[in-house]
């Protein structure tokens, strides 16, 4: 492994034994995720795609650069407040894509369904997908089926792939960030883990809290057409902010300082948090957006950002500082500074 | 629907019940599938590129013309003589890319792992697909990792998609096929299939069939060179040849007529599939290309395909008649015709 890879210190788990067996948590985006995708894949596929640890690759082609990213979704429940597993699948990779940077254009579909799962339970599924994939401007070109007999899969699993084309202009990537840049984030954060959360522990007759599934591609258009110092863009899904944010701290070699009292957190969404012990700065969001902007731009950008649907409570949360010591830190409302660490083990299974 | 859609007439199951549950059949590559693909998927996602029913999606950009496919892998068992899951993916997605008329490039990964499952066992499958990688000549650019719990996956399920470059004068699509069209096979039929079927039924140590998994893009590259008149192109996977032809035959709106005493066929295979009763024309392959192409060329193309390693066995196996009624027929060894129909529920399951 080469010294570009990322570096989690002393916090790191053992590395992986040969003796070792699949834990939920090696599923989680935390600490073991990242183990597992180190020693295990990266070890093997080492190329320059893949180190950058982005949401997708960007490749140059003669033909221009291109954006391809894939995600798997395995959320559980299958419905839930706010949308389905079809919705998140589309624009979870619609997302991914928008953050390196690009338009995305064409989506695939792999389904493995388990048998038994009710058609018209697929149908629905299959409606809120295209509803998705119209909203966020993308087309459905090619897909696959499969299914595993009952008890070999749960009802439903997607898979979306998807490509879009990055202007040439156009850079971003998470080792991108600079000293001095601002963080701002589209909105409220948790939503999503929470409104799944609630569900398996029976609050969601007591909450409203609904997930926050969207579309960033129109949002990430309008700010890269207003701004030429946009350096990094991410959506900060499984393992939340705090995970994101580590990563892109180690993978940039940069430290980062956060704002605990300018982080949108919507009351009930921390209601729920305290009720189950979670922090909301490492719950699952599926429609926010971190962008990481020069100074100077970051006005800019934070108003054409609040004028968007996604982003009419977008804040600036934080700022990249001076160091270089990859440590993601915050200031607390009550005035002092603690280390915001990966998670190490696995909060929130199947999430997304 | 709209009449482009195919048709498979008579022999059609009832239409999709609301109240109908997912069979293993749906997945199997036969009616059943086909009629989950058109009723539930492409009545919503109605588009040019789906409606081809091909591998892969063609589209021409602003930059030229690309192809992008997927396909998720269930198999089971997860390693088997010839191969494992790992190669598979990678070659299924390399192959269904070159059946686009591709150059395949750039290839994601996607896991779904059950909690429990021997990290020993996920390292052998990444070597594996590192090797497939390499062997194709493609790179794994980008991926992503989904761990569910014990009981509600199987060991492991990977998603893998891929995009490739399609040289403009290139134009490969299952519509495509003309009157007078010779087909040609790579090789023997039904190795994979039966390779699966073997182990599963506790035969393995009484045969030495081994999985056909392998790459095709060399093999295709090498006969676009030498033919301009090649009209389609496939690898006849889950459903066999027989399904395969089938769909070209309702896509194309030809007829088809097989000779069985010139389809390769290895003794051994012939014999597991008589123990366990299964028609090799309907067996899966994972590493046969079906080449439709003008008479005048056949022979080049024959030729050409016989000189790579992975075409060694080629033959010509049939030809697209002057009719349009969309049948397949064979003529069998003893001299008399049937109509070799697309297979209606599932004889195989979880084949690749």
């Amino acid at each position: 492994m080469n010294e570009k890879k990322l570096n989690f210190d002393s916090s790191c788990p053992a590395p992986i034994n040969k003796y070792d067996k699949i834990m939920l948590a090696h599923g989680g985006g935390g600490l073991l995720s990242n183990k597992l995708i180190q020693e295990v894949f990266f070890s093997e596929f080492d190329n320059k795609y893949l180190n950058k640890m982005h949401d997708g690759a960007v490749f140059q082609t003669e033909k221009g650069k291109m954006a391809f990213s894939t995600d798997s979704f395995v959320v559980q429940p299958v419905f839930f407040p706010g949308g389905n597993i079809g919705e998140l699948a589309v624009y979870g990779t619609v997302n991914d894509l928008a953050c390196c940077g690009a338009v995305p254009k064409y989506l695939s579909l792999g389904f493995i369904l388990e048998e038994g799962f009710a058609i018209s339970d697929l149908q629905k599924i299959v409606k809120s997908i295209k509803f998705a994939a119209d909203k966020a401007g993308v087309q459905i070109v090619t897909g696959d089926t499969k299914v595993v007999e009952k008890g070999k899969g749960d009802k439903i699993f997607i898979n979306t792939s998807g490509v879009g084309f990055v202007k040439n202009e156009v850079n971003i990537s998470p080792d991108n960030c600079k000293s001095g840049d601002k963080i701002i984030v589209s909105g409220t954060i948790a939503d999503h883990g929470i409104c799944i959360m609630s569900l398996r522990a029976g609050l969601e007759f007591e909450t409203e809290i609904v997930s926050d599934t969207a579309p960033l591609n129109h949002l990430v258009r309008e700010i890269l057409s207003v701004s030429d110092k946009i350096n990094v863009l991410r959506d900060p899904t499984r393992g939340g902010l705090a995970s994101t944010l580590n990563e892109i701290a180690a993978s940039s070699g940069r430290g980062i300082m956060l704002y605990e009292k300018e982080i949108p957190v919507k009351e009930d969404v921390k209601g729920v948090c305290e009720i189950l012990g979670l922090d909301p700065l490492y719950v699952a969001n599926e429609g926010k957006l971190l962008v990481f902007v020069a100074e100077e731009d970051a006005e800019k950008v934070l108003e054409t950002m609040r004028k968007n649907e996604f982003g009419k409570d977008a804040a600036i949360i934080g700022e990249v500082t001076g160091s270089d010591d990859k440590i993601v830190r915050i200031k607390t409302s009550v005035g002092t500074t603690r280390i915001v660490d990966m998670i190490s083990g696995e909060q929130l299974p199947r999430i997304c």
